[in-house]
């Protein structure tokens, strides 16, 4: 699953290597792009000590056990399909995108989508009406509701009125306490740090007995995040702005989840040599050399961070991938349940 | 509120002191007892660094406030009063002394309290009936059902069973739920923990910025306590059976909640000197010297632990009493929002 550093560095720029060393290390900066035709030559021949788990690779695996067990519950319950509700409220272009990706994704392993476009001007009580006739549906064992919401729409409330049986996203209460709850088990745990424990897993990072940072505190992936490593028995801190030296406790870490939203603010030497590193952030940095006038990068340096560990993950290709993943993997498990409930 | 820690020593044993030094210090131990009268005298001359955080002490001036309360929400409601419902299953003579303890306590306050008791053989269906009557019951705003249950009736069945309005032990996960969630607030924070929080809190430390280590991660102490302590923006790591250097990490914690069920694991060396120590153990170890052939100790060595602390609660006598003095306040905090909703 995780492949050689060197296999994936294509997207990354590499400085020259003016002479061969003894010791030699792959030398990365995303800061100064100089990628020669010698540079790229050197890369392909030397390694890092960082694997990089490639989160593309992993989904796409994913995707493909996903689509024989859509195959099998077919066979096994007379043709059902799970499906899948997305709720979009407003015109926003990255939203749009976001439910077009979804849609096209359930399509490929056989989930059947389903689909309600709300006008920006929709009130709360529409939204809410949209959300419980999918909860009412049978065709229906997934409801996500595209956020954010529009500001005169309280999100709580419409997030809150998903019935946790259907509630892919994981982002109910009562899904999140469960979470939390020893000798409990939520129906569905939230798609983007289901993921990340999904790509550790995968990749052979052993979890339990380690010490885990987890970098932020958000209710989408921080804090879910936090809760799994701690259910794998890791022993968890949680950084966010308040905490003085994040530096210290993350490079103490065998593993660390960077979840802050700040371009590259995990540098180098916050990462404990051999620690596993995974990276949430997608942020846009300008860049005049590039085409479009920026480039993403996570929240994590990547070029020093990937000289320390022992694994990986790109921006992008790492984590983005299996947040999609994780939804069809959510939606397909409540079909399952459900049909397994009414066999 | 806190103390000097000279006050309260009379509860431990103490070294005799043999000569006056430049800098003494109070040198305790529980395990060598040797009280003589020049010891007692030297004990009340000279004064530890550590504050004691007097647990009893605090309780009580929260039920006197608890009263105050009580009578003004009478006055302001045509003599309606804060009601609890305590359901007690089987015939455990420790639960039956707390439930005992915690009916007491609604009376002094003011609050009216109610209870049923069920036989060892009642059913989970009549459990569940009891619970149900009195989430209907207006005069009810508060239930608590004892555990532990009897093992044939399904604990987290009854559990959910309670209406959150009146889940005063904070037990349910949608209020666990949304005490791990940025952006919302449980109507109710399991007790224990909560008290921990007061007592610190009422002692003046400060927690926002500050690390913290929670020793447990029970349901009812270490996850909740974490919980809160994150939302007070403390950084947080939760330390447990599977962590490797429990140790290490609570001795950089400017606050530690020990709440691991294990007589005094948390020795002098796990103690940042400055630290504020809250101890949430109570376990029975043989004492050959005492009375009942046994003494209370918490899970933090405290005669060491009060040598480097800056505040600390003794075992008993600390978090003990405050458990009941929150629920009598989260009863009250139910009363008061159904008042409110009703007026």
């Amino acid at each position: 699953m995780a492949l050689a550093f060197a296999t994936a560095v294509s997207f990354k720029q590499v400085q020259p290597v003016s002479a061969p060393r003894a010791n030699p290390r792959v030398v990365l900066t995303a800061r100064r792009p100089q990628r020669t035709a010698a540079a790229r030559r050197v890369t392909m021949t030397i390694t890092s000590s960082a694997k990089l788990i490639d989160g593309k690779a992993i989904a796409e695996t994913i995707r493909q056990e996903l689509k024989a067990e859509v195959d099998e519950l077919k066979a096994k319950h007379g043709g059902k399909t799970p499906g899948l509700a997305v709720v979009l409220v407003g015109e926003r272009k990255d939203s749009q995108t976001y439910v077009r990706n979804k849609k096209k994704a359930c399509e490929e392993v056989g989930i059947a989508s389903f689909g309600t476009d709300l006008p920006e001007t929709a009130s709360e009580d529409e939204v809410l009406k949209v959300v419980a006739a999918y909860n009412a549906d049978p065709a229906v064992h997934g409801i996500l509701v595209q956020l954010p919401l529009p500001k005169h729409i309280n999100e709580q409330k419409v997030l809150d009125a998903i019935s946790i049986e259907k509630d892919v996203d994981g982002f109910h209460p009562l899904n999140i306490g469960a979470l939390a709850m020893r000798g409990r088990d939520p129906l569905f745990v939230p798609c983007t740090p289901k993921g990340c424990l999904e790509l550790l897993k995968r990749s052979g990072v052993q979890l339990a007995g380690k010490k885990a940072a987890v970098v932020g505190r958000s209710n989408i992936v921080g804090m879910p995040a936090a809760l799994l490593l701690q259910r794998e028995d890791a022993t968890v801190t949680v950084i966010h702005s308040r905490t003085p030296d994040a530096q210290k406790i993350c490079a103490e870490a065998d593993i660390i989840i960077a979840a802050c939203g700040r371009a590259e603010m995990v540098g180098g030497d916050w990462v404990k040599p051999g620690a596993a590193v995974i990276d949430v952030g997608i942020n846009a940095v300008d860049d005049p050399s590039a085409k479009r006038g920026y480039r993403l990068v996570g929240d994590v340096d990547f070029a020093a961070a990937s000289e320390r560990a022992s694994h990986i993950t790109p921006v992008p290709g790492g984590v983005g991938p299996m947040t999609i993943a994780m939804l069809l993997r959510n939606c397909v498990d409540g079909a399952t349940r459900t049909f397994a409930a009414q066999a």
